[in-house]
């Protein structure tokens, strides 16, 4: 059974408008709200619906809660020539984490690089936003952040890791820029939920059930299930997935003083923090480095287009279907959806509906 | 048809006298083969059978081919306080590397963080020994290097990456540090050869056939097949890890100058170096980060511990098979092999036998 998904395009800009205001009625400064606006509503453009206005009621949930604080006064914590930590005051790590970008840039431009961990922040939307910072400036650009527990280690059937994504950003010449950017699960939580509205089977590999079996049942997860991390399973190397996500987890929830594994508190409302946290709030580890610091720009830039253009004509398994560069999707969503708007889904259109009412706003759908 | 492989056991001290005179007989100085030797011996100490003496012959073949100079003059290309660039002088990658992360140590030392993107290499080892080199000194290590190309992108036919491992060293407490060390191929080229001696077939995802199509046939590479990313097919992920391997490539390559994707030079003496090179032999990415740069050296350790421990504890699906902390199996099999000597497989032994006799050498097989 499966069901027809409608949609309705709005335009980035009426959307952005939407969105500014929600962050100004939950508290936002003009500038938080700004800022919090243009990472919702790149992910849309670029394609990662899940990221986007669709998350919007979600924080807005958690600011009723009061587990955002969008007046939060953010401290650096420790530092050295390319090195801080954070606190984020449980503020919107929509609007946190490119603050700390910035701080990232900043030091990169005087030693070379910059490493920032953050604590006590929250969900901070697409890595890619924040790691393509550093492109504007010549420099490669590193996001991750840990997230809610929903994956299983190999072995286990306990959810013990966020989906844990990782961005690397890296600028070319003439081509757009190669920007890598994976959940270190085998499917992102997004994937699943398009599968769960079209009520169809999913590919094995991506969920567990509550026992630890393979499953292709779309609401495995909701049934007490885990995501499984990239590799799937023990012999195709899950336990690699397992490895990245963890790394992922280390920096920025250890190094940061946020929490991590199975304390990380979850995004959704309805689930509860866990008691005896070891840590604050959730935590990301972003970067920058200078290409300069390597090597001419504009040696890399052409070296990088060599590359892009070898990688490209990679002889094909299927004439049609050439080698897809890291972050050439994104980018062909970005001009598509700029041009055309960003096609919501019923779903997403109500729940914006009912969140227009919640904060007595006008609204464009 | 299975084959019963036979197994010799020798000492790491006998193996180290050894490989250390046969580094010598190549013109390395005496440090360098102290410290080439030590690279080796570690790997089979810590059970990564592919990259231990197993590999010895296949260096000093590179050598006779006037591939290595093992009378180096490494030079820094370029540097920042927390970056630099090495340019190896066709070196040995198990001399340059550790002391590239001597660099970087140095660096994280006095700014945070250090960055080293080394050129004109050779292959390095283990990546497990370069990073865990930061461990030692309160840091976090990161080693990553590119390698002839063996396995397709997602959607390609054609071998345009290396196995491309990142290793990350990260200090614990009471337990042993956590060591994520991963190709970003499904499969490593040595669980290949192991299949290869046994002549039996190889999980699906491992490998595709020169046509692109799915195999399980370990000679399959041999065949003119290649090797499939981390994630194994598009449905699972391999774009990522197809991502990762590029990353790798091009933070060790187009970073550093030296050769990238296809044109990395082939560690097998049989193959040629292919005309035109963008670059100068292959390339390496190490990294290290002073823990105290983010927050207190004993509370990470603590935390690390806390870390651990939850980790080892997560639910098992087995109740025998509980969850392997990643650096775990290389820690145990590093105990046994120091007190039980180093297994080495009659391939291998006769390998080393023959050597012996090119170098004219005494040998302990």
């Amino acid at each position: 059974m499966n069901t027809v998904t409608s949609y309705s395009n709005i335009s980035a800009n009426d959307l952005s408008q939407f969105a500014n205001l929600v962050f100004k009625y939950m508290g936002c400064s003009d500038a938080d709200a700004v800022l919090a606006t243009d990472v919702l509503i790149k992910a849309d453009l670029r394609g990662i619906d899940s990221h986007g206005v669709a998350r919007l009621s979600g924080y807005v949930r958690l600011w009723q809660k009061g587990r955002i604080n969008t007046k939060p006064n953010v401290s650096i914590v420790r530092q050295t020539a390319s090195t801080a930590s954070l606190d984020a005051d449980a503020g919107l790590g929509l609007v946190v984490a490119p603050r700390a970008m910035e701080l990232a840039i900043d030091k990169s431009r005087n030693c070379g690089s910059g490493w920032i961990a953050v604590g006590n922040s929250n969900h901070f939307g697409i890595a890619a936003y924040h790691a393509m910072k550093a492109i504007e400036q010549d420099m490669i650009g590193f996001a991750s952040t840990n997230a809610s527990p929903l994956v299983a280690p190999t072995f286990s059937k306990e959810k013990m890791l966020g989906t844990n994504p990782v961005c690397y950003a890296i600028p070319a010449g003439k081509f757009d820029p190669v920007i890598i950017d994976l959940a270190t699960s085998a499917a992102a939580n997004g994937k699943l939920e398009i599968a769960q509205r079209q009520n169809k089977p999913i590919p094995k590999g991506w969920v567990q059930t509550i026992d630890g079996k393979e499953t292709t049942d779309p609401n495995g997860l909701k049934h007490g299930g885990s995501l499984l991390p990239l590799g799937s399973n023990r012999e195709m190397g899950s336990h690699k997935g397992f490895g990245l996500g963890a790394m992922v987890d280390i920096f920025s929830g250890v190094l940061s003083g946020a929490n991590f594994g199975p304390w990380v508190p979850p995004f959704v409302n309805f689930l509860d923090v866990l008691p005896n946290l070891p840590g604050k709030g959730l935590g990301h580890f972003l970067g920058a480095m200078q290409v300069d610091g390597f090597t001419d720009v504009q040696v890399f830039k052409q070296n990088m287009d060599i590359w892009i253009e070898r990688f490209k004509g990679a002889e094909p398994i299927n004439a049609n279907q050439p080698v897809i560069i890291p972050g050439e999707p994104e980018a062909a969503f970005y001009k598509l959806r700029q041009k055309k708007g960003i096609p919501l889904i019923d779903a997403v259109v109500n729940d914006l509906k009912q969140l227009a009412e919640t904060c007595n706003l006008e609204h464009p759908f």
